[in-house]
């Protein structure tokens, strides 16, 4: 039995729901087998988004952490690549702050890669009939925050901690009359299931394409 | 009760599933209340399918056809408004033919619209919380020719049959590593129930924006 | 010598130029050899920019008129096929009317074909290096409505008159912030050059590909 | 007068041209004031790409290295904010190479950021009237290996060596009938100089909104 941390954010830039965190609770209701599964719910704010991860890290002791995103308009399960040492924000998050360029550790490295089998779980996904694909960035907000965080403090604190982070699209409902692509959050959950089993039994990655040339 | 036909596709195009039919069965698994549900699954070859929609109308003698058919890349469920007299193929049917700018119906008028309530259509889907738009054209494949015959066919043989054409996303599985929307059959499935009800009770549209700048 | 009348559009929709407009003056400023070229601003007001287009052709007796429009988003030079009767605002026109799915011509045909040699100007603009392609549908706002009411007029009052209606991207200078794709006034400009001379020298079209699946 | 080197790239990906290199021996042809220029055009290979870089750097000695990579599909010039260690080819190179998931510089940091003032060339750009914006991702094709190796070489070997990589969209010839974004090669060579020009003034950034939420 892996013990396993996922996490979801509350809802943030007007949306009443985040399908990353309904996911999650789904997920959490059902989990796979082979997994102690434990979950936490961030608040989409700078800072205390990674006081929260960093508590729950504490009380659940897990080996694997996948923190979960909502990135609305992408239309299928991206795997996070990579992690970058600054905040900037593009919109205010839920307390109003709004950082530009600022370091997320000051003195810390540039990024850090995830230490998920990316690809792997871009393929198992796959092989679950589910659209995914690997992400070369998550963006510079609260997400790419935690991302950033988790890594940082395997990296210098939890030798062994394994983790990364998934983005997933918007709810059907999130997005009725926008014409933008969604995901139900069964769907979203099942994938989210797949890439937990996937990352918890490997560590070592697939070779496979899944770059970009831009 | 009110007598309604159902048409898909089979697939076109390189793919070994369509959307629109796979919803259309699960819709005749599961039919909605108060309609008398019949359906047909028509080839996707100009001249063929319009032969097996008049085939499908002599045995079922519906008041009221949707006809529906994939239309991969857009996000949501889109309710068509009109159909134009033009058969203009950006890739072959399924046995090979390419007809460029050739009229469907000779002499016939150069459009016809749907007979739904399309805006109303649209806003039952939202309702029921799953994405759904107005659409400007079917484009100028088999879609288009399929739903242009049927309004023909009500304009000039079948007075009082109402119908129209609604176009579906891709499925999950088609487009596992394409980067593409998508929304799972059983979404399409309801959201096809929502407009056969709503179709099927109202002839009248509501007034509601959803129309296009360009 | 063939008379032409081109028209393109005040501003909309909130943007202080139309790169329609512009682009239009520009082919004024250096008209193609081969035609006598009048030119009309019409404005984005549903029913008075028809009293403008017809006032225009009074004027000016073109045998030939292309009206241009803005389709913000779109990424090359589009000629249109069909104009649809129907006026169905998405926002409000420059006087705040915003009519929903009300007849243009109230008892005339559903839809009027373009009178252009569609294909032919879009492979006149390719040849010369810039992209092009048509659009199945012109929308449901002032464009559509001056489209459709043109090819009326040509048709009940002006046998002869052959017309139709070209869609352009936004201009650079709109869309520094906006991550939108635009084309310079410049490059617009040449585009309508081609598709005039193209139009003027012909009535036929070519066959070639350029139909749409949905 | 600052010694800058501005560099492109031969054509890859099956394209003809590659708008990058052309708008590079555009500005050079007409260079902005205050800069001393010199120019290099990169194979589009692994490695290679990086030895040509290092050789004109050497030939050169500039203060600033500005390279410049073509991003088929974005409407706007893009200014990258940071290199990742990683090659991770989606296609192949000009000579048919593609790694999957090798490190640009084995035991490197993960990321290096651009050592430009990204907001204050994106909003130079854009008070010039041309469409901008900043770019959380350079990819993980030769684009990014040159820029991540460029700005290894800053870290490592050339202290005070300033630099960064942008991105431009297709070149209109490029996409004549594609449906794509593009900008022509005189717009984009003036968006260069520009940029050039702010880079050489200044090395601290503007504070200025330019993140993404995902």
């Amino acid at each position: 039995m892996t013990r396993v941390l996922l996490t979801g954010f509350e809802p943030f830039g007007g949306d009443a729901t985040n399908p990353a965190w309904e996911a999650v609770r789904a997920v959490a209701d059902n989990p796979p087998d082979g997994v102690e599964l434990s979950t936490a719910c961030l608040p989409c704010v700078f800072g205390d988004a990674v006081d929260a991860l960093r508590a729950a890290v504490e009380r659940h002791d897990p080996e694997l952490v996948i923190s979960v995103g909502q990135a609305g308009g992408r239309p299928d399960i991206t795997v996070e690549r990579v992690a970058v040492n600054i905040d900037d924000a593009r919109i205010p998050d839920n307390t109003g702050a709004q950082p530009i360029d600022e370091p997320i550790v000051p003195g810390g490295p540039a990024a850090y890669f995830a230490e998920l089998p990316v690809k792997a779980c871009v393929a198992a996904v796959r092989a679950a009939g589910l659209p995914a694909s690997v992400s070369q960035t998550a963006g510079t907000f609260v997400c790419n925050e935690v991302f950033y965080a988790l890594m940082h403090l395997a990296a210098t604190e939890r030798p062994g901690l394994r983790g990364g982070f998934v983005h997933v699209p918007f709810a059907p409902e999130q997005v009725t009359d926008k014409l933008q692509p969604s995901l139900p959050i069964a769907v979203t959950a099942e994938a989210l299931r797949v890439i937990t089993v996937t990352a918890a039994a490997r560590a070592a990655d697939i070779k496979a394409v899944g770059g970009a040339t831009h």
